[in-house]
């Protein structure tokens, strides 16, 4: 039979993304492509301790139907870590979901009306526009600069569209560039949403991984309306594998996206929830986390040195202080689709800007990612990169 | 601020079973309120030491990103077990969700555009209509009889509602009323959407806990067009808290689905996945089902013999060979949701049968669970159910 889809499955079964990241997952080459974490830092032995722990002490709860708002000791570790960021916050105030993805797709099904505008940065996560496409939503890219989405472009963007319902922002080390907010912007963006009484939501995966400058506070630390939907994740500070986000916002909004969170799986896996509650009692997870910092910082000065050794003059590239991905930008109207077929020749592979914007794409444009790969592995991509790129620009190699 | 929701978002903060769970959740209250499986029954032993196996051998992994259609070793045993229940499919044909809600959101986001019919029957899984309801479904409802729901009033359902997308049913022990369709029924159903060109949603977490009669082969069985999409869960036969569930259907059509879903949550826990993969391996899963179907047996047949005992003449109630559940049915116009309340003075608990009803509601209806209560609890608090009932109905005590 032919099935008769809705208007939120898009037409193409084309998974440009999938694709590329299975030609870049060949075992001869180096990929700069995912968005990994280094799983050699996976914290195992102390993950395999706590969770025999959890089947020894509370088996029968773990493994049991629970609430759809998340494990209360897990929630009251998250109440603790947001105050070591500037949130204040209770435990009322925070949910667990099945990863920063779900967050995304629950915050949106919750707002967004076919026809509403979503106001993204340009470009963007770009799983976060598969999502915002999937309930209809009219995207507006925002234009941005080193220091993250640009306030007058964001004012411009507001006023031309008085059926905004939020602002997705990644404030800490963006993806896809690498780029952090200022200060001064996020205390700006807080008014400019304020002023047109529209949300924000603040996805924060990254934010805990800054391995250089100072800290700045989260959106959600200006928010004095309640404007501000704050997530973050897991993902990048434990492990990806184990699906665990979580939601900081207004607890009448917290008791509604729970009751949707309910339609959507229930609640998330209990059993991952109390190995994670477990593992922040008995761990200081802000030592793991400096770990990964230290790596990732190595990893992204050995990019960066690369770079600047094997990239051909009038390459730019972000200089991220923390996360995960470099953005690079060719000169000239090159096509990156077509560079990345060129690359793989060379064994080597990248992410092509395309995809991360909501819109008008900006030709030469490309995300590279530092987290997976040796540091040598590092030196001898960079440098077939290099290569690549000379030729297709056309530079003598 | 005052939050502007999607139409999705029911206006109601109000969540009556969730009202209705709280209240039966009070120790001096005996439950049969909930659908939670024994926790007794958890085979700990046996998931820690497939644990720590999956920690030793494949940890990294397991705590990485994963692919959205889930991990290959489990999805080959599910293909195994679904052999086993005359099914015969391919692991292209198999994608693994959090747990069969998630399923059941998956589809209906793909199929259901506002406006468009699914037809239900009456009653039926409540957070199943949950979900047809925030996609903007038409919900119709259609009669069953203890043997399932009724094939005259569906095909009158069909064609009053030439936009039906899909039927959703579930022909095992349903929720909430323990009935099982009938070979005959699930054949004549397979032809119905033949004719009329819709799809099939046959949702069976409840199947494979069949305590008397004879096994019935899935709808699918009789599916010659592709047009079942066929769902179950680990979440009765192994463990709830896990959250994992799987979908079988054609596979452009998984393909599709699993872009869906990593727009979701990008995929299931994949700690878990490689758990319960281990756990398939190296234990026989249904001499396991065999345990709990024993519990589950004796539990219902303690339960029938209290409520023969106990309960008012008049009072009707379904016969189950297997899931969960027994449905009630009091004479009169009695209000299930008053005798409930005098039910929690008597510390005893059901769920009233409104919820499950998709439009119309039949009064004096309730269901019942006896999977996670003790017999001593079950005969006690039968009888304690029986006298609310006559206080209520004016039989002499």
């Amino acid at each position: 039979m032919t099935y008769q889809y809705s208007q939120r499955v898009p037409e193409s079964d084309e998974d440009p993304v999938g694709n590329i990241l299975k030609v870049a997952g060949s075992p001869s080459v180096i990929s700069f492509a995912g968005g990994l974490p280094a799983p050699e830092l996976f914290p195992i032995a102390a993950l395999k301790k706590v969770t025999n722990e959890v089947f020894d002490q509370s088996g029968r709860q773990a493994l049991q139907y629970s609430a759809a708002i998340g494990h209360p000791g897990l929630r009251q570790q998250i109440v603790k870590r947001m105050g070591r960021e500037g949130v204040d916050t209770q435990i009322e105030n925070v949910m667990i979901t099945t990863g920063s993805q779900q967050s995304i797709d629950l915050v949106a099904k919750m707002f967004v009306n076919p026809g509403d505008t979503v106001i993204v940065e340009k470009p963007t996560y770009l799983c976060a526009l598969d999502v915002f496409r999937s309930y209809g939503a009219h995207i507006v890219g925002v234009e941005m600069d080193e220091n993250g989405m640009r306030m007058d472009a964001l004012e411009k963007a507001v006023a031309d569209n008085p059926n905004t319902k939020f602002i997705y922002t990644i404030p800490n080390f963006q993806n896809p560039t690498g780029r952090t907010m200022t200060a001064d912007r996020r205390e700006k963006m807080v008014e400019i949403a304020d002023r047109a009484d529209i949300m924000i939501m603040e996805d924060d995966p990254y934010g805990a991984i800054r391995f250089a400058g100072d800290d700045i506070e989260p959106i959600k630390f200006y928010d004095r309306n309640e404007r501000v939907i704050y997530l973050s994740t897991f993902s990048k500070i434990l492990a990806p594998g184990l699906r665990l986000g979580w939601i900081v916002a207004e607890k009448n909004f917290i008791k509604k996206c729970t009751l949707m969170k309910q339609s959507a799986d229930v609640h998330s896996d209990n059993l991952t929830q109390h190995i994670v509650a477990k593992f922040m009692e008995e761990y200081d997870i802000n030592e793991h986390i400096n770990k990964i910092k230290k790596v990732y910082r190595q990893r992204e000065r050995v990019m960066m040195t690369a770079i600047e050794t094997f990239f051909p003059k009038g390459v730019n590239y972000s200089h991220p202080e923390g996360g995960l991905f470099i953005w690079v930008e060719v000169p000239g109207d090159i096509d990156t689709k077509e560079l990345f077929d060129t690359c793989i020749k060379h064994d080597v592979a990248f992410v092509p800007g395309e995809p991360f914007y909501p819109d008008k794409v900006i030709p030469g444009t490309f995300r590279l990612n530092y987290s997976n790969m040796s540091e040598d592995q590092i030196k001898t991509g960079i440098k077939r990169l290099g290569t690549a790129i000379k030729e297709t620009i056309g530079v003598q190699v």
